[in-house]
């Protein structure tokens, strides 16, 4: 509780949720809702909904094509106070946003918000933005240098970082309003049709995009690669798109596939891997059909393929596996151990050569599969969901966007949302850098614990209370089962009692929950 | 104009629009706005917004499913007065409405309004509900025997014809606020994702009900394939689908898909057929990379055999066809004559194989092709558009839902939408049965002549005045090129002068025009 730390703040007022945090009840001038608990804040009214167009107001022979992102946002209406939204499909080798900011600096534009999916290192420039005025804040998560700048209070307004799927419920709810969507698409036409599986810039699909498609005033697709209408697949359909404009570059292909994502050789991961493998295999919970999602990190892939290994084994196959996809998961596929992947993100050259061409490598969104205010999602069908995370507390509470010393330097993602897979499961190290990475309360809430299954550590693999029956399943089991007590306890003999973070009371970034209410607060760290 | 012919009414107040048709300013208790000439009106606010609901509401296995039709009403709340829509994908196969409204009246609801993407002869048995009150009244195209029912004044409210994009701008705009959806789904998922290429009445997709899928209140999915998750592709998505509901059969699989669709063998139509192909080549409407789109009759059939014809002899191709598509369609894709088949509905199984197996067989939506209120739709980028309609006049204007009886007997489908195509061509007979089909005239308009360019009878071409490119490229051509007012005076020589049909002055259904607006008004035949 970090209650009595609070002295003074520059909101209108601070209560303490329903997961004991204190959080903001005014965010960027607008009223939140406190976490309530999950599954207990009921949503009342109607989603968003943007203008009625019509198409005598748009060229009859589909051409939207002008001749710059300058003369795109000025055709949009560029006003200063604007939400600007851009995607993340390029990751680290996204060259779009920059372009963005620089025209609308250009312009004289003051005061945006950024709303992106994600950020990444190769944004650092922006910070330039925020300190002319020229963005007043950014919200999304903010990874690296970004995330530290907002640690360090230089930022004007309040961080909100949201999961994929509370940013697909924020703009649907009408909770962020997009004035202009500024969508980079590895293959476009002038109609503004557009996908990701074809051209330089190829990341697979645009699926982060889709609610910005979809309730923005206005939206602009960026391309660097034009063809004629009609772009197959219109993963975003051009009838929601205002302009189009042809740049020289959008993304840097090798820094938008890393190609280079490989399994784990570390023996400690390998150990986590296998021990993940093994406890879902003996608590039964692979079986002929399942389904699983497991991500892109070394530990992660290495239990993918303890995983096909088992279905090999036993001549069984998955029905689904959850993407990030990379060449692991598409060799499961290819191979029949898996029927199909219903992917969110492509993280190498194989992926989307695999979306592009095989039907059962299926493009979903944040709609399909993290939405909470929609009529279910995808997510709570999943098997065994494997995550990571920076802290996890003896509640199994987790953390995943700051660090240990308080700093702001990872998103959610969609983290969050996978939470409610059936059996949540974090491989993770007792400690990074001597520091114990099981504490007696998580730096920054990101997940309740109730939704945590189970923790595997290289010293051991705790079970959460709640879950009795894994504990009943894994009586008599050869792994090391341990309380996170235990586990926790293992940690401090060998690295000391980890100090707490050295935090200011001011409030420089809120984590929401995946409803739309606010979970917790990141303090600006000390000078 | 009618306007004299109209002495008194039970509408609030009729006017006469920009088109100089009288038409009411109040339909069914709504206000309606007259037609103001075409991209003259002008929307504003915003579309309509269906509810936000919660993942906490639906169940977290993703297992929709309820035992019958009749419990998924009463779970959606099923109260008097709603409006309950319907899809057409099957045609005059469907076995879904009928059980809809059966099971409305088991539970005894009254005077809904059902909300069909269109009806067809198969749904004769609706009448009943109609005259005992289950079904207050209809808005969508009436085909056969309800269109009679409606004709002869026998229906409570009034009849709102819509095109296929008409219906998808009513819905988003929220003309038309539909309470309950039901789609019929030849596949689909107990979480209620659906398509329309697998399954015993396979229907190629489910275009005709995205809009009902993404504004309804409530959806319902019913299928008699129930497939396990995931159902691929997802033509509807089941993050809009609260129930599922398995019945033994949602369709007739030989009444859904005709199998029988063949070229005609009338020399007069092929003729017709002959002469269009003809006129576009000469024209010069017809080269590498152009687009069009025919239709299903069996003239259209042979225009599109003799355009493959020409694009093969030349080594051209089309860069798209739009569909309903057949046979001869998919043997151009596969023959490489055209890039792609921009589908609407299938019209054959080698359509619903196709489209199932050719990922250029791309299916598209009211939506993507036809929508006015969007920002653009695809239907103005189709260089050719082959239509059918029962009367022309000689100012252009066309008729293709009533007969010269008065009698409404068909719907308006994608007829409207396709008229912005950048030439619109009518290759229809100078008389049927003996009566003229240019007349001075038409009983009922359906679409302003300003968009119909060209007029194809077996008795010479009228090229409309206002396209004087085409008149110029034309001159000197070996076609029987002539005015209108030839044609018409060449009907009257062998047909005589055709009578006025005997109408009353009530009002019994009204056509929309693209963009809301009231276009015209369907008059109660004389007994």
């Amino acid at each position: 509780m970090k209650t009595g730390e609070i002295r003074m703040s520059k909101f209108d007022k601070l209560v303490t949720n329903a997961a004991g945090r204190v959080v903001p009840t005014v965010i960027n001038s607008k009223p939140a809702v406190p976490f309530k608990g999950i599954g207990k804040f009921k949503p009342s009214g109607h989603k968003t909904a943007p203008p009625i167009t019509t198409c005598a107001d748009y060229p009859a022979d589909g051409n939207k094509v002008v001749s710059s992102l300058k003369e795109a946002l000025l055709k949009c209406g560029l006003t200063d106070g604007m939400t600007i939204s851009t995607h993340h499909h390029f990751r680290n080798g996204d060259r779009v946003a920059l372009q963005v900011f620089d025209a609308v600096n250009e312009i004289g534009g003051k005061e945006m918000m950024w709303f992106p999916s994600a950020s990444f290192p190769c944004h650092e420039p922006l910070i330039k933005y925020l300190e002319d005025g020229t963005i007043h804040h950014i919200e999304g998560s903010m990874n690296g240098a970004l995330g530290r700048f907002a640690s360090e209070g230089k930022m004007n307004g309040l961080g909100v970082l949201r999961s994929h799927g509370g940013r697909y419920q924020a703009v649907q709810d009408g909770d962020v309003h997009i004035d202009i969507a500024v969508i980079a698409a590895p293959s476009a036409d002038a109609f503004g049709n557009a996908n990701g599986v074809n051209g330089p810039a190829a990341c697979g699909l645009l699926g982060f995009a889709l609610a910005d498609s979809q309730y923005a005033d206005k939206v602009i697709i960026v391309t660097d690669n034009l063809v004629p209408f009609p772009c197959i697949p219109w993963q975003i359909q051009g009838n929601y798109v205002d302009y189009v404009v042809v740049l020289d570059q959008i993304g840097i292909p090798e820094k938008i596939i890393s190609g280079t994502t490989q399994i784990t050789k570390s023996p400690d991961r390998l150990l986590l891997a296998e021990w993940t493998a093994e406890f879902c295999d003996e608590a039964g919970l692979i079986y002929d059909g399942f389904s699983f999602q497991s991500g892109a990190g070394g530990t992660a892939l290495s239990i993918g393929i303890y995983f096909a290994d088992i279905l090999r084994k036993r001549g069984w196959k998955a029905r689904f596996a959850r993407g990030g996809s990379n060449k692991y998961l598409v060799q499961m596929l290819e191979e029949g151990l898996t029927d199909y992947i219903l992917d969110g993100q492509t993280f190498d050259l194989e992926g989307v050569r695999s979306m592009r061409d095989n039907p059962n490598h299926v493009n979903t969104s944040p709609f399909t599969s993290y939405n909470y205010h929609g009529k279910g999602n995808f997510s709570s069908l999943v098997d065994i969901v494997i995550l990571g995370a920076t802290e996890v507390d003896v509640n199994f509470n987790a953390n995943v966007v700051t660090h240990s010393d308080g700093l702001l330097l990872h998103g959610i993602g969609g983290w969050q949302n996978c939470l409610f897979g059936k059996t949540v499961i974090l491989p993770i190290p007792l400690f990074r850098d001597r520091i114990p990475v099981i504490r007696d309360e998580v730096t920054t809430l990101c997940g309740p614990g109730e939704l945590i299954d189970v923790i595997v550590t290289e010293r051991g693999i705790a079970i959460n209370p709640r879950r009795t029956d894994l504990i009943e399943k894994m009586k008599g089991s050869p792994l090391p089962i341990k309380t996170i007590q235990e586990l926790k306890g293992t940690a401090e003999q060998i690295c000391g009692i980890p100090e707490k973070p050295e935090l200011t009371d001011e409030i420089i970034a809120v984590i929401k929950w995946v409803d739309g209410t606010v979970l917790d607060s990141v303090y600006k760290v000390k000078e």
